[in-house]
């Protein structure tokens, strides 16, 4: 960071800024030239707010040069993360699908379904068994029934399991029932469970709020892996915006860009973006040409009678069309 | 919810919906006419989801006539709610204006604070103990040290305290130092929080997230009615916008719209929508003209050494020369 | 600006920047201290791009202190602009009310509607004889009929008139009928129409588009300025949001920013800004608190058969309320 | 269309709103049924604007069945429009690449570079002689002498070009030197210039406004189609946001929906969307893989010296490559 001091300043205006700085406990150095006079923020910059310190009077306009988010970031050319979880690998050159119902609602239809994906090839198998819902007359999901049932696929037919927790009280319940514990969009925000989650050993895939910067979503993460555990998968799944109002768009400039700016492992949800069965395909191979790490899809053999977000949902067989052309797009991109 | 069919459709197709609508627990009655077929719900037509229900093949459209939160719409000529605590009216014809610092920091520079505001006629102290911060590495609040703070204003001073909860796990602490119990925007979507909210007995305000829509604003505050807390504000604070990226902007058609749709007293918090203590006042004055129900400003007496935003924050010399322009608004208003 | 380099840079580098700082004309200066190297623009910043600039590699990070739209700006302290026209001000200490149907559809009924809002007080009359229609089918104006109508009330009825110009090769037939030129907001990007407009002698009314950050539309005002027209007055009128997708909402921060920021008049469009004739009064109150300089309404004898935005028209008798509103609030603030 | 009319409503209500229809031209018929009545427009129903119907005080609420912008669309199974020009074919199952530096600079350079893509593959060359700023100070294109450079290289090198037109003004000198005329995004709400588009004999490239919703988008194609033009290819450029406001975000559910709402080709600009040449293979192969008609790309050979927009100009080796995934993608989905 470099804070620009304004031309006429006062002394005193000065020693408070640097009493600020002291108290924040960063290193800094003041340069002084005949054109202008500013400080430079030698380490822990990350810790400075930059809209505080453009209050300051003495300030004419302080520049961050390196994150706010220094555990994620990619800076200094760090190691991009590659998780590795029961002979799975999400980052590095794999192209990971997770695939499965919204929610959980029915044992048997879920286990059929589990089996049909399994054999297409798809190891990691999604299903909420606590679903946040936007009115409070929807169905709110199994809860504990519903971990049941994903601890029985997980045990019987060896998949591994990825749900959501909603509840920060919940998460001895979800660990024991998962093998990667999902913070959805509507908690990207709520930083109690965000630090309970960070002191998991399990790895946490944490989606973007619909109208999360970058930046924000970056520190999402951070705090995290500012907890201990490093191993987060970042997940696109649509943005708010003018032009569409009923539903999100997918982001997949801002997907690119965390990407780019973080170690983690970024993938899209295509069927909460699409918001939409008949634009899940589409978005999904675009997601794959696009040289992210993954997509997770939402899969369900009744679309029309599930209890949450059928519409966006698509059938078993559409499922694997979907991944053949995406291995075809894969191979077409590594030849 | 009117139900429009598709002309040419199968028996079996509309079976399907019917079959659906009657596990819902609704009644229906299916209306055939020359020129088109629908069906007309008749009770309980905010249990259904209408994404749900266009995707069935037999629908051409579905279209809500009603709302989707029975118990905060002002439907139907239901009386607005006018909520009392502690000798003070929140809503009705009053103009309530709540303040004080963003956080607690300082117990003696707060409870100076505090006998300012209350001297020049403030009846209702903000503060929070506990901050929902962006950065992992920001100020997190004083946490239950803040809580004693506030108690000991509450009680020595007789005032009463809003203050945030952000975690499910301290209701019990917030509320016994609290009078009325803040749900920041953060947390609209953290439905367990809402929950919880929903079964105290004190009055709850209920920012509204930053990119909610007034329909998801009104189901979150549906969330806490549905508990049995018939005592929510809500409390508009700035939403986010393709324009001014930094920040966000006031959303004044959206607090006349929900005021307007609800029974519940709305508020405004300018110093969270202003985003910059120059823009507060106006934004302010602003919210007394349009005949909403108060504000919530943030004061400081030393912004620019404040924990958190401290830009945002005006001088107590600068908050008595508004509250004395709101009583002129309302005074001149009036007569 | 100033233009951080980076440390280890070719010169090379270095050169090909400065050969593109000469090419643009501006006067730099290079500062070199120990910990950083940097170019100090001091003359005609604003002809740079900063995203140009910030593209060469040899660029840590470019920073714009000062603005880029000097004409409008209100830097160093100018001072504000009051714009006379027939007797009237607008901006400085007045509040200018504006109003009038939005489209001109009978003569008859409009001259009623004129001689109603003379005698209520109201000096400029809107009303549009080219209307810009997001359908193709939708009533598109009067024409050059209802340019004749505007002269007629001009003429007849001593009113001042501001009509929109959507075709710069109308330019001289709207120049003839109206007092103001109004360049509606689906023309704020319509350079070739604001270079025109700068070449008249008359006043403009420059609308925000509704997606136009401030900088922006301060520099489509700029257009207008650089070929010598001073005279312009910029009117918000909405924002398109992620919130509430039919409409726009009224962007008082953005109005307020634009005003500091410029010295140019700023006037508000509740008609547009509320889309809906039951916000209009509380969003016109709202910016006569706010002290911004003035509101243009729309006003309909008969909103229902209104050819164009009838919906948000308010009835003569509802306005005259309106204006008695304003009156107190300007009164009780002034006091 | 279906109006829903109020259960309690005056004949003299209902005999308003039917004057109305009459005006309009459509034929309609008043349904009747125990539950509800409605009118039901039988003919023409895009003539009719919804906001204005449903302010009404007899109607309850009016839905759109049918499309408000009947040429365009796809409904009742209309064929999708492929257009022949030159030899080459935009839309049906080609793949049109388009190519070129953002701005005319240097004729030698131009060419040069024109040579190259033809080499590579490329039939369409776009580059701007006329350049739309956001700020009066910046580079505006060259102009006529632009315009010539186009013709030589069309004549001399036997490429098609496409190049934008910004004043009414200019359509002779634009036709004569283009084969499709540019609508840019700042235009698509000049409705005198997309009509006089539509009286052209050339294509027509219609950029969609960066917030523009797909309604209006398809509204403002409607526009040039309704003048006798139907050669029009859409392309989508990226759409503003709340979340990265810096620059716009690429809008693939947009661009999908349009092309599944109407007959027309839809095209993608990755370097506008992208606004960053890091960004610019990836969303081109993206929209390769999602099916899309076509990209269009900004080249040159020397990004850091560009006049306009350098930053996200990829370089001509870079475009090669980008080529080459792009011809291997949409083989391996063939396959």
């Amino acid at each position: 960071m470099i804070i620009i001091l304004r031309r006429k300043t006062e002394q005193s205006d000065i020693d408070m800024l640097r009493q600020y700085l002291e108290n924040k406990g960063v290193e800094y150095e003041i340069v002084s030239t005949i054109e202008a006079n500013f400080i430079k923020i030698k380490t822990f910059a990350h810790l400075l707010d930059l809209k505080h310190i453009n209050q300051f009077s003495s300030v004419l306009k302080a520049v961050r040069l390196s994150t706010s988010a220094p555990l994620v970031s990619s800076e200094k050319g760090k190691k991009r993360k590659v998780i590795e979880l029961g002979g799975v690998k999400i980052g590095g050159d794999e192209f990971t699908v997770i695939a499965g119902p919204c929610s959980l609602e029915d044992e048997v239809l879920f286990l059929n379904l589990v089996k049909y994906l399994k054999s297409a090839g798809v190891r990691i198998i999604r299903a909420g068994a606590y679903k946040p819902r936007t009115s409070p007359y929807s169905f709110q999901g199994l809860g504990e029934k519903g971990l049941d049932i994903l601890q029985k696929a997980s045990t019987e037919l060896g998949v591994l399991i990825v749900t959501e927790i909603m509840d920060v009280r919940d998460m001895d319940l979800v660990y024991r029932s998962s093998d990667i514990i999902q913070v959805g969009m509507r908690n990207m925000r709520n930083y109690s469970l965000l630090k309970e989650a960070g002191k998991q050993d399990k790895p946490v895939l944490l989606k973007r709020a619909s109208d999360a910067t970058v930046d924000e979503w970056l520190l999402a993460a951070e705090y995290i892996l500012n907890e201990g555990n490093m191993n987060v998968i970042l997940c696109e799944r649509g943005v708010t915006n003018s032009l569409s109002c009923k539903s999100v768009i997918l982001d997949l400039n801002g997907a690119l860009e965390v990407r780019n700016r973080s170690i983690l492992p970024v993938i899209i949800d295509p069927s909460h973006a699409g918001a939409d069965r008949s634009l899940v395909p589409a978005l999904a191979r675009a997601s794959a040409a696009a040289d992210l790490d993954g997509i997770m899809v939402e899969v369900h053999t009744s679309p029309k009678t599930a209890l949450s977000d059928g519409f966006q949902a698509i059938l078993p067989e559409d499922f694997k069309n979907l991944l053949s052309d995406i291995g075809k797009i894969r191979n077409a991109l590594k030849g």
